[in-house]
C-alpha cells in the first residue's frame, strides 16, 4: 500500500485518466474492479448524461470511482453538484485554477487532486489543500501545456517542491513505463491512451483499429499558439496546420476557432470520422498493439512492472 | 558489466554526451577517469585544436575516450582521420546518414555510436552496423529532433525494434532519471546538461552561474520550421522568437540565417555573453543546483541510482 492507493482505498497505484468522449460508466467500472482508479470524464457530457454514467457505474461496481472535471466549462459547478449528490467522493480537477473549487469539494467531504503542467503549478495545489496531483508530461495526449515540459524531466522538478502524492502522466502505457515513473519519484501513474485501446474504452471502432498502426511520429502538439493539444495526424490535423502557417496573430485565433467549430472530438473518437474529427491521443500510441479487455490488460501491466524491475541493476 | 559497458570497456553505463564548446579534454578525460566514457565534442573543432584536445586527453588518463563527430560538418573526414591516426577507438556520430562513416571506422577497427531521435533512425543504424544507439529525446539541449519525440516515448520504442546496445539521451541529469531510464530498456544513459554544470566542463563561470537559477520554463525549443534547437531563454532567443513570429517560408529561413551569424554558440557557452550567445541546454537544468566536480558527481548519481532502486516496489 502507497501513499496514492491508501488516499483512494484501491489495490494498484494505476489511475485511468478522464477523456472526453471516451470514458464513460463502462470503461470507469471496469478500471476500478480490476483494482485501479476509474474515472468518468465529465468534460464531453451534460449533467444529465453524467448522471447516468454515474449511477451505471454504481450498479457496475461497488468500488471507488472518480470524476474527472475540466474547470473551463461553464457546467463545472453544476457538474461537480450531481456528482456530489450521487456520492461521488473523489474529484480529478483540471484547466483551471486549484482554488476554485478545492474548498468546496473537500468541505463534502470529497478528496480532490489537480491535474498540472509545471512544478509551480503543484506547488499552488499544495498550497491551496489539493490532496494530491497529477502531473503531465507533453507527450500527454489532448490538452497540454505551454511549456512542453517532458514528463522525465516534470516529474522529479514536481516531486522536490510538494510533499502530496504525486501522480505521473503523459508517455506511460507499460510496466515498464510505469518503473520509469515511479523511479523519479511518482507514487502512481495515470494513464489515458493506454485506456482508449481496451475493449471497453467508448472511442469508436474506427478510431482504435487505426490507433493500432500508428507509428512514432503519429501524433503532433497543434495550436502551440492558442490552446495546445496533441492530436493525432489526420485530415482535420493538417488543415489545422495550414491555418496555424497561413494566419499569425488575432487571425490565426479567429480562423482556428471556426475551423474547430463544435463537437469536432465527438466526430473523430466517439463517431469514428477519422478525417473530420480531432483525434486527442497520446504519443505512447505507437506502443500500444493491442486491444485487451481492462481485466486482461491490468495482468499485463503488473507482469511487465515486475519484469521491468527484475531486469533493473541494484547498483550501477 | 552490461552491454555498454563491456562495449566499451568502462565501469558504469554512464555517458558524457559530446558538447560544442563545452566538452574538451579536461571534461572527457575527468569522466572516463571516473568510470564512464567521456568523449571530446569535435563539433565545433578545426582538426588541430581536436589533435590537441585528443593528445591532452590521453596523457591525463589511459582510459577509453570516444570523439562525437556531427557528420553535416564540411570537415567531418579530417576530425575522423585526426581521430583515427592518434588512436581514438570510439566514435560517436550525429546529424547525418548512420551509412556514411560506419564502415569507414569498422574498417579502422573502431566502435562506431550513432544518434537518432526516432526508432525508424535506430533500425537504419542497425542495418547500417552500427554498434549502438544513442536515442536522444526532445527534452536534449542543442539540436533535436523533428517529430518532438519525448525520452519516455522513444525509449521504449526503439528498444522494441533494435537489438543493439541502447543508450538513452534527454532529460537525464540524476541517480532517478538513469533507473526511469533503464526502466523504459536502455542498457546506458548518455548526460550532457549535467556534465556541463561540473567543474571540469568548458562552459564559461557566467553560464554555469546563470544555469544554477533555472527554472522548469527556462528552455525552450526554437527555429521548429527549419533546425529544431533547445536553447535557454535569453535575449538572442527572444530575437529569434521574434523573427520566427514576423517571417515565414523562404524569408523566415533568410532571416534566421543572417541573425544567427557564426559563433553564437561559442559567445555563449565559452565567451560568457549571456545575452547574445546561443546557450544549449536541456530541459533537465532546472533539476541542477550544483556544480561538483566529474568525481564528486559520480558518487552522487551512483548513491542516488541505488536510493531510487531500493525506493521501488518489487511488484505494484
Amino acid at each position: 500500500m502507497n501513499k496514492v492507493t491508501k488516499l483512494f482505498g484501491i489495490d494498484y497505484p494505476i489511475i485511468q485518466g478522464g477523456m472526453v468522449w471516451v470514458s464513460g460508466a463502462k470503461l470507469a467500472a471496469a478500471v476500478s474492479k480490476s483494482g485501479g482508479l476509474g474515472i468518468i470524464g465529465a468534460g464531453s457530457m451534460a449533467p444529465e448524461l453524467l448522471s447516468r454514467h454515474i449511477t451505471k457505474a454504481q450498479t457496475l461496481t461497488s468500488k471507488p470511482i472518480g470524476v474527472n472535471i475540466p474547470l473551463l466549462y461553464e457546467k463545472a459547478q453544476e457538474q461537480v453538484d450531481t456528482a456530489l449528490s450521487l456520492g461521488i467522493k473523489i474529484f480529478f480537477t483540471s484547466a483551471g485554477s486549484p482554488k476554485k473549487f478545492t474548498n468546496y469539494l473537500k468541505g463534502h467531504g470529497a478528496t480532490v487532486v489537480h491535474v498540472v503542467s509545471t512544478p509551480e503549478q503543484a506547488i499552488a495545489c499544495e498550497n491551496a489543500g489539493v490532496d494530491a496531483v497529477v502531473a503531465e508530461g507533453f507527450e500527454a495526449g489532448g490538452h497540454n501545456g505551454r511549456d512542453e515540459i517532458t514528463t522525465m524531466s516534470l516529474i522529479p522538478q514536481v516531486r522536490k517542491c510538494i510533499k502530496i502524492p504525486l501522480i505521473a502522466a503523459g508517455g506511460i502505457s507499460s510496466g515498464q513505463s510505469i518503473a520509469a515513473a515511479l523511479s523519479l519519484g511518482a507514487d502512481a501513474v495515470q494513464m489515458g491512451t493506454r485506456f482508449l485501446m481496451t475493449r471497453e474504452s467508448s472511442a469508436h471502432q474506427n478510431f482504435k483499429q487505426l490507433l493500432l498502426r500508428s507509428t512514432s511520429t503519429s501524433t503532433m502538439t497543434y495550436m502551440k499558439a492558442t490552446v495546445p493539444v496533441r492530436l493525432f495526424r489526420n485530415k482535420f490535423s493538417s488543415e489545422i496546420s495550414q491555418i496555424e502557417e497561413s494566419f499569425h496573430g488575432e487571425a490565426l485565433k479567429t480562423q482556428l476557432h471556426e475551423h474547430l467549430g463544435k463537437y469536432r472530438a465527438r466526430l473523430g473518437m466517439l463517431e469514428g470520422d477519422l478525417d473530420n474529427g480531432e483525434l486527442e491521443v497520446g504519443q505512447t500510441i505507437s506502443m500500444i498493439k493491442n486491444i485487451p479487455s481492462v481485466e486482461e490488460l491490468f495482468v499485463e501491466l503488473l507482469h511487465d512492472y515486475k519484469e521491468a524491475y527484475n531486469l533493473l541493476p541494484r547498483s550501477l
